[in-house]
């Protein structure tokens, strides 16, 4: 199957997110409400993206550490397709927002975003309670402080896969970049920056589509 | 030194928010917004709050996981004393944090939340990174799984203690938990839904402060 793309509005007002889409909401598969557009607008981005596009998925990137049930309620609540958990937070906090989700409707689902030192053992552990998707990231500060995708990071995005999970693979990603993972079934490539600050968007957007369709179709 | 009260607001709405720190916001020292509240407001409720309580210490729950630096300006550029980074969160994202908060001025600190499995080995990091502020749970969902508070948890604040960490400590705290820890130098204590959801909660804050000052002054 084919990745989906999705684009990360990490903008920090909502009006900077309209115009962020505007472009390329019609392109894109997944538009992701970034953490900090949260932290700026708590849900309304989530409301009014649900608006103007209600046959998108939408993600709601809250990275979740506690009170699952009740996060997952609001974000699902909003209109949110997906939302995140952070990879530390305990099973039973996971387990709250999947049930949740379960009653909003099979469209809905949980992301665990993989920061920092996470183990086999937990994967393993999200696994049999019942988590699908994964994010498999190279932090924004990581980035920053010049760290780039290697071997390292193919080798635990395969055995993911192998695992069974959908992976989505994030962080500072350029479409030169896209075919490193030519040889994974991911599920989905996030950008950000290298979109939404491109001189066309939309060009930009086009460009990872029709490079995704090329390694994968 | 005598630890100090949170309440955390974990409302979900700014107006439900406000009605509860109406009848406390006088007698506790720090005011939380807590995530649900984020998640739900942005940072609307950190600006109002501050308004409110211009000389109060107000933290902002956001617990940020990357993009340190950003969420900072957001967070201390709102008006947040305090605000909270994921103890999965990379050393450059906590760094990130730090490093705002020292343009913004002493009274901007960073609290790292400890959820899961984290290491001795991270706290080490943290504390050669110069973070001086740790949040000990129980979490939310593992309280509604029947964990209570216990030796091991008392330990591990111990050590954090004598590690030099200004330690809060939070989960479900009742007015009787608060001897439990009688034995350490406890920074902060947070009260949520004890507090907030009490007959009185003027009364429940005004009980907390009182159980406080018996064992620390």
């Amino acid at each position: 199957m084919e990745p989906k793309l999705q684009v990360a509005l990490d903008n920090i007002s909502l009006k900077s997110a309209m115009e962020s889409i505007r472009e390329i909401g019609h392109i894109i598969d997944v538009i992701e409400v970034g953490t900090i557009l949260h932290v700026a607008e708590g849900l309304e981005p989530v409301r009014c993206l649900r608006a103007l596009y209600p046959e998108k998925i939408i993600l709601a990137d809250i990275k979740g550490a506690d009170a699952g049930s009740l996060l997952a309620k609001q974000c699902y609540g909003a209109g949110a397709n997906w939302m995140t958990v952070i990879c530390c937070a305990e099973i039973p906090t996971m387990a709250g927002m999947l049930n949740v989700a379960k009653e909003f409707g099979e469209d809905r689902d949980v992301q665990i975003e993989l920061y920092g030192d996470w183990t086999w053992e937990q994967a393993q552990k999200w696994k049999e309670a019942g988590l699908k998707q994964v994010v498999y990231h190279r932090s924004r500060d990581a980035q920053a402080a010049g760290k780039s995708w290697g071997s390292e990071d193919l080798e635990k995005i395969g055995r993911l896969c192998d695992m069974g999970f959908k992976i989505t693979v994030t962080g500072g990603l350029t479409v030169e970049d896209i075919k490193l993972f030519k040889d994974y079934p991911i599920y989905c490539f996030i950008a950000g920056r290298s979109i939404r600050d491109a001189e066309s968007p939309e060009q930009a957007a086009k460009s990872f589509k029709a490079e995704i369709k090329k390694y994968w179709s």
